[in-house]
């Protein structure tokens, strides 16, 4: 019997002291475990949000909900983006530079229907030495349903 | 004995059918109950988040913990802005126009540590009929942590 190996996320590359994120957090024992993947030039996040993640109505997700997903997958993005642009893999032993949010601006297109995995898709629009500028598409059902801008600053201090 | 009446939420004048929301949905029984108070022309929310809600490291609170938080407050914030624009005040059979995010910027200045409690007070920029437009700061341990703007947009059936 083989057991597969289990594909590498951007978050399992943090540094230790860096993974204690709710949303994202390998560590971090009640977290939601959002996993951040490249994919060629783009960076890609699913995540299947719990029932009780509604919004004012229960038909919907709850926009901070889906805030929280630009936040966590747009960090981790700046962080692949800027790995690669140094010419560097994801491998077992890799720890990546973590980012931090120095600004997020969302746009809500229509409502996100609950009980629906989401997709969010991210680019990187620019980047200098320490900051990265990425731009993120949500969508569910096969519709754009959000999309943001986030400027992600790299902590000093990343090992 | 006279019990104390707990004053009246935002949230507790949202109608019925939108209650639901995971941040401040009164009718939600896994969310958080943040809550919103009008004082005086500021509409304000103090919340303590739970030890969970950690961010990358475990002494500063989640960057999308600090967004949903905005976007609670903030579509609550314009709710009551828009009710008092009509010369209207919030009792207990009030039922406020409910209004949803439409855009959310965030800038993320420093921090916030875990631990505290914030205090996040909005204050409305401009309004038409259907659009207030909300700015807010958010303060822990006395220091401005993240400021926002939103765009929020009246649900067209509100009752």
């Amino acid at each position: 019997m083989t057991l597969e190996k289990k594909p590498l996320a951007i978050q399992d590359t943090y540094g230790d002291r860096f993974q204690h994120c709710w949303g994202c957090g390998p560590q971090n024992p009640e977290g939601l475990h959002i996993q951040s993947f490249p994919q060629g030039d783009q960076c890609i996040c699913r995540f299947h949000p719990g029932q009780e993640y509604t919004g004012g109505v229960p038909a919907n997700l709850f926009g901070g909900f889906i805030a929280l997903l630009f936040d966590c997958h747009g960090t981790a993005s700046a962080a692949w983006f800027a790995h690669r642009a140094k010419g560097l893999d994801l491998q077992e032993d890799t720890v990546i530079g973590r980012f931090i949010t120095a600004r997020l601006e969302i746009d809500f297109k229509k409502p996100t229907p609950m009980d629906q995995e989401v997709l969010v898709v991210a680019k990187a629009l620019e980047m200098t030495e320490r900051k990265v500028m990425v731009s993120m598409v949500l969508e569910a059902a096969g519709e754009v349903r959000a999309q943001a801008k986030m400027v992600a600053v790299a902590v000093k201090d990343h090992m």
